[in-house]
């Protein structure tokens, strides 16, 4: 018999030097740099570098990476025009931004240019352009006006002007920052794979990248740390309602879960058997965040909702060694930054382009088409009957 | 070691009940028929009734197909100001056709509604506008307005209604429709592959469409059934000019082409080890097409072609099984039906979209997300140094 891989979960793809992820040790590197080493120190336009490049760049080609992509920050007139229809039937932020980046092969430059440097001028324009794309839906669909790019500031820190019309505090650029070099790549991820599979073909960076974003978009992948804000807000609310410890509510509320065999939106993973080091970093700068902000207190009821959670989790299903996972501490870090849940998976995109790009640049240094097979199961004996004798 | 499958080749995806390939005994079954059986009796909307309920229609049921479908005969303003901006830079079809595709989210309907019958019904939408798009994009590249779409006419007739603003002859229809039917589906390919991935993550058809035609784009996969016809061309001008037979010139072209290592186009093909049952398939459609045709002199100038570039390569590398692809009779088909090499992988998407909606839907019936691994080959232990420290 035939063996079928219907997820391809112990199927290598193929080798990579953009990360390693190892789901029993709870580990991740991105590019020789464990996680935790490089998330918090590095501005996302060193990791974009880095990935493309296999090193950080020096004083020099950081402040042209920089100049180069703040130059990319335009957007066609038909991208906005497209992204204001799409706005007012209020179609989900990411069919915005599926839609919007398939449009900007207007400004490819030369559709026939396909070497490495060519496709690394894609890789930067293209990412650049991310943070123009998702604001300007966002706003469109809040019946707001898009915000003019500038050219000063920062890929991080630009992206929140675009957001507010405002240049946003350090510890909220530094909180996203953290966050997109923490999402940047992440192995053979469905959309990753999505981008890598369609770039095999020899088609272009624009088709390989509206691929990967249709693929992020689905809550399978793409996730939900919405909903493990909400619990948390829930929670508390809760507790102040029956004037009991938040403590307690979170246990009651953590069994009533489990009996009835709903999932618990922010712990658990397909991979990590442990806890997923995306969850430190994230964690790690959701408290910084916090630390100076008015709403301190929510940073301390998200750590007790989690451990509560845990406990009972680890009491209740010893055997499948549930951990916070990245939507936990993603939902909390982006609320701290300003940023409301119905965007969280256009954030995501606009730091896994970074893998993305990468990835297909990976893939086109020693190209091979990506095609499995299929076994067919149906019958193979039907012959043709015109239409009047047909039941 | 890790066992790596690059392309992978030997990997079985999943069971399907929509085709199967024997590539070795040159076999292929759409949904239980043969393709011989099918492919020159039915419409192209009943292979698409059989591909989506796995039985061919019976009268009333593809009276209603039809109506669904000639309902659905329509484009948002916004994706017609997109092509004509498209069109403006001369971008190839294939970006007009992913990028018009990609705006049809705005005539999605209920983009919440995700049971089998919204599916279905974006199915049957979807399939329906691929023409619309296709030929005012067409149109458009050649400073033509696009034709208003008509009700009563089949969809393969009214794509070339939609192309020409002329009704076509029976004999044109009759040939696009085999087309049609013989590209419809074939197993694990590039792009029903992609179209799959992305659907896996429980996104949307138009993002798995889009992503489909991305991965149609790369001529790894979409071909290039163009450069077949060119050589036939090119081989009867030279023939004339020397005034040599044509079996003669196309002999040592051939030779000459073998020792230089040049691939043949429209030979060959990864999977099929005998003749593309395809290629038998659109050669008897050429055939008939062309018997009743002015330039009858060109199909059996081909088949001369044909039988001196196999007779070379069989002796040349007895190894390789090299056979007629079905790039070959599809170049000279629609060169028939009156079509233009830059426009064929357009029509190949026009075609495949059939087995793509089919296998999207199937792939939904017992969805798992498909994911493989990747081995990180890199460096562990990079440190992060001060961007002054670099060199």
């Amino acid at each position: 018999m035939t063996q079928i891989s219907r997820g391809l979960k112990d199927v290598v793809l193929t080798e990579t030097r953009l990360s390693g992820v190892d789901g029993e040790a709870g580990e991740l590197i991105i590019a020789g740099f464990p996680l935790e080493e490089l998330a918090p120190n590095a501005t996302f336009e060193e990791t974009l570098f880095l990935l493309w490049h296999d090193r950080l760049p020096n004083a020099d080609e950081l402040k042209r990476l920089r100049a180069q992509m703040s130059a990319a920050r335009t957007m066609p007139p038909s991208t906005l025009d497209l992204l204001r229809q799409a706005a007012a039937l209020d179609l989900p932020p990411m069919d915005g931004l599926r839609m919007g980046l398939d449009t900007l092969s207007l400004v490819d430059g030369d559709p026939a240019a396909m070497d490495r440097e060519a496709n690394l001028r894609r890789a930067r324009d293209l990412t650049a352009r991310m943070p123009l794309l998702i604001a300007a839906y966002w706003r469109l669909l809040h019946g707001r006006e898009p915000v003019k790019p500038r050219p000063d500031l920062g890929h991080a820190a630009h992206f929140l002007y675009l957001m507010t019309g405002k240049e946003p505090e350090g510890a909220a650029e530094r909180g996203l920052e953290t966050y997109l070099n923490a999402v940047v790549d992440h192995g053979m991820n469905a959309s990753t794979f999505t981008a890598r599979v369609i770039i095999s073909t020899r088609s272009d960076m624009v088709s390989a990248l509206v691929g990967a974003v249709g693929a992020l978009k689905g809550p399978l992948h793409g996730g939900a740390p919405g909903p493990a804000l909400e619990s948390v807000f829930m929670l508390r609310q809760r507790s102040e309602e029956v004037g009991r410890p938040l403590e307690e509510v979170t246990e009651e509320w953590t069994r009533q879960m489990v009996e009835a065999g709903d999932r618990i939106m922010g712990f658990g993973h397909r991979v990590y058997r442990v806890r997923d080091p995306r969850a430190d970093v994230l964690g790690k700068a959701a408290r910084r965040l916090f630390e100076r902000s008015a709403d301190s207190g929510l940073y301390r009821d998200a750590q007790t909702v989690e451990r509560k959670v845990l406990e009972v989790l680890a009491e209740a299903k010893p055997g499948r060694r549930l951990n916070t996972n990245v939507e936990f501490y993603t939902a909390l870090l982006l609320h701290g930054v300003g940023l409301e849940p119905a965007i969280f998976s256009s954030i995501f995109g606009m730091g896994r382009v970074g893998g993305w790009t990468a990835h297909i640049l990976e893939q086109l240094e020693e190209n091979i088409l990506v095609r499995p097979r299929s076994a067919y199961n149906g019958p193979r004996d039907r012959r043709w009957i015109a239409i009047e004798q047909r039941e």
